[in-house]
C-alpha cells in the first residue's frame, strides 16, 4: 500500500442548503479529498490554517489517518466560504469568501514527502500546483482538479501544468472551457492532447466518465433519494478515487476502473450530510453494504443479438 | 418467439436538425418501434395512413417483418408533423402538426392479433390505449409510452390505462407531471403505486433507468459522436426493448434488464441519421459490433472494499 499526497485548501465553511446549514464547519477541498482517501490508504495533507483553527478539528483530521506535518498553522484566519444551494442544489452559490492565510499559500513538500508515489492536486492555483510537481520525486501517479476561475483568469500556466500530470478531472462546464468542445468524448480526446493521458468527467447525478486515448467507461452515480449538501461530492470523489489507486498500488485499466466506482461510493455518502459529517461517520460496512447494492443497480449483463 | 403488437402514429416528417433535413420522410412511433422491433421479432402494427401514403413506404415497412393488415388506408391525409432541433437538439419544436386521417383514428384490433401476447401502446390518446388494451386477450407484457400532452389533457383517462399495463416509459419531466415529485426514484415509486409493475425513465444522453417495486437498473446511453437527429429515439427504445422480450419469449429481472440495453443500442442507431434512415439500414454485424463495445464501456468491475 502506498502514501498519498493531498494538496488544497484547508477550510471553515458556511453553508446553507434546503436540508441543513452551518456556520463555520470544517471544509475545504483537501480535507473532503483527505477524509475520503484515508478510508483506503495512509495520507499526507499539503495546506495551511489559521491561528483560529480548532485543535478539535485538528485531532479529528489526524485520528482519520491523515498527516498534517505539512499543514502549517499561520497567523491569520483560516480560509472561509460561505456558500448556498437551492432548488435542485446543481450549483453553489458563493455569498463570501475570506482567503485569510491561504492567499499567501505556497506549498513546501519536505522530506520524505517528496517520495510519496500518489498526487492529488486539488483545485488550487495552477502556479502552486506547478510548484508541488516541481517538488516531487519522480511521483508514480498525479490527479489534478482545477476550476473554472483557473481556466479563466490561468488558463497559459493551467496548459503547462497539463502537461506534467496522468489525469484530469473536470466537470462538463470545466472541459468546455477548457477545449472549446461542446461533446464530451471530443473534448476528453482534446484534452488528452494537451497532456493528461486520462480524462474523468464528473457528471453529478449522472456519474462519471472516465476517458483514455481509445477507450471510455463509464460508472454511473449511486441513486439517492436524499442529497442534504453537495459540497465536497468532487473533491471526495478523487479522494476516494487516488487512495484507491494508492491502496492496490498500481494503475491499471481495471484498478481505475474500481477507483472510479470507489470514488462514485464515497461521494453518495458524503452528500447525505451536511459538511464532512457523513463522509466522517461512513462506517466500512456501510461501505461494503453500499458497494453490493451498487453493482446489483449498475452492472449489466450480457445482451443476445 | 412470439410476436409483438404496436399501436401509434404511421406518420410524415417534416425535420430539421442542425446536420440535415428533410420533408417528408417516413416517420411516426409505431414506424420507429415497429423497425426496433422488427430486429428482434414479428411485429403486427395497428395504426392509420392517408390517401397519399407512398406504397413504397408501405412496402419498405413490410418487407421489415411488420404486418400492415391492422394498419388501414382512409381517405385524407396521413398524419404530418413538422419539426425542429437547434444547439444540443434536447428539445423538438413543433412547427406543424396535420393530423389528417389520425384525428379518427380508432384502432380496431381483429381475429388472431388480439392473442398476441407482448403489446406496445406507443403514445396516442389514453382512451384510445385503453381501447386497445379491451380487445386483447389476455397480453402477457403490455408497455405504455405517453406524453406531456396527455398528462395535461386526459390525466384522469390516462391513470385509468395505467392500472392495467406492466411497464411504463417516461421521461423525467413526465414523471414529474405525473406524480408531482421532483425525485426520480421517488416519482418511480409512487408511479408503481398507480398500476404498472415497472417502470423505465428515458433520461436521453444519460441512458435509462428501469425501477421495480424493490430494485432499480441503470443502463447508461451508448457515447456517441455524433447525433445527427433525436427523432424516434424514444420509440426506437420502446420498439427494441419489447422486440428483446418477445424474442425471449419470456419477462425475467434477466431478460428485462437485456431488454434496456437493446433498447439502448438500437436508439443510438437511430439518432445516428436523419428520420428512420440509420435504424433502417442498421446491420446484424453493426449491432453486434456496438452491443460488444457497449459492454466495454459499461461493464463495471467489482471493487472492494
Amino acid at each position: 500500500m502506498s502514501e498519498v499526497l493531498i494538496v488544497g485548501s484547508v477550510a471553515y465553511d458556511g453553508l446553507k442548503t434546503p436540508y441543513g446549514s452551518a456556520v463555520r464547519t470544517l471544509g475545504g477541498a483537501a480535507v473532503y479529498a483527505g477524509f475520503a482517501a484515508s478510508r483506503f490508504a495512509p495520507v499526507r495533507m499539503v495546506g495551511v490554517v489559521g491561528s483560529d483553527f480548532r485543535e478539535d478539528d485538528l485531532r479529528m483530521i489526524r485520528r482519520a489517518g491523515i498527516n498534517t506535518d505539512l499543514v502549517p498553522r499561520e497567523k491569520g484566519r483560516t480560509f472561509f466560504w460561505k456558500g448556498r444551494y437551492e432548488g435542485d442544489m446543481a450549483v453553489a452559490q458563493t455569498l463570501k469568501i475570506d482567503l485569510g492565510v491561504f492567499e499567501r499559500f505556497d506549498p513546501k513538500i519536505t522530506g520524505r514527502a517528496r517520495e510519496i508515489p500518489f498526487v492529488f492536486l486539488a483545485a488550487i492555483h495552477p502556479g502552486l500546483q506547478a510548484s508541488v510537481l516541481r517538488q516531487m520525486r519522480a511521483p508514480k501517479f498525479t490527479v489534478l482538479d482545477t476550476r473554472d476561475l483557473w481556466i479563466k483568469i490561468a488558463k497559459p500556466g493551467l496548459l503547462k501544468v497539463l502537461r506534467g500530470v496522468d489525469l484530469v478531472v473536470v466537470n462538463d462546464q470545466e472541459i468546455r472551457l477548457l477545449t472549446g468542445e461542446m461533446h464530451l468524448s471530443k473534448g476528453a480526446r482534446a484534452l488528452i492532447r494537451m497532456g493528461p493521458r486520462i480524462v474523468i468527467v464528473k457528471k453529478g447525478e449522472h456519474g462519471a466518465m472516465m476517458f483514455g486515448r481509445d477507450w471510455a467507461f463509464l460508472s454511473p452515480a449511486v441513486p439517492l433519494d436524499h442529497v442534504v449538501d453537495p459540497t465536497g461530492a468532487g473533491d471526495s470523489f478523487a479522494g476516494a478515487f487516488i487512495g484507491y489507486l494508492a491502496r492496490a498500488g498500481r494503475v491499471s485499466p481495471e484498478t481505475l476502473k474500481q477507483a472510479v466506482i470507489a470514488g462514485n461510493l464515497v461521494a453518495s455518502f458524503t452528500v447525505e450530510g451536511l459538511g464532512t459529517s457523513s463522509l466522517r461517520s461512513m462506517s466500512r460496512p456501510q461501505l461494503k453494504k453500499r458497494a453490493t447494492a451498487y453493482h446489483r443497480f449498475a452492472s449489466i449483463p450480457k445482451v443476445r443479438i
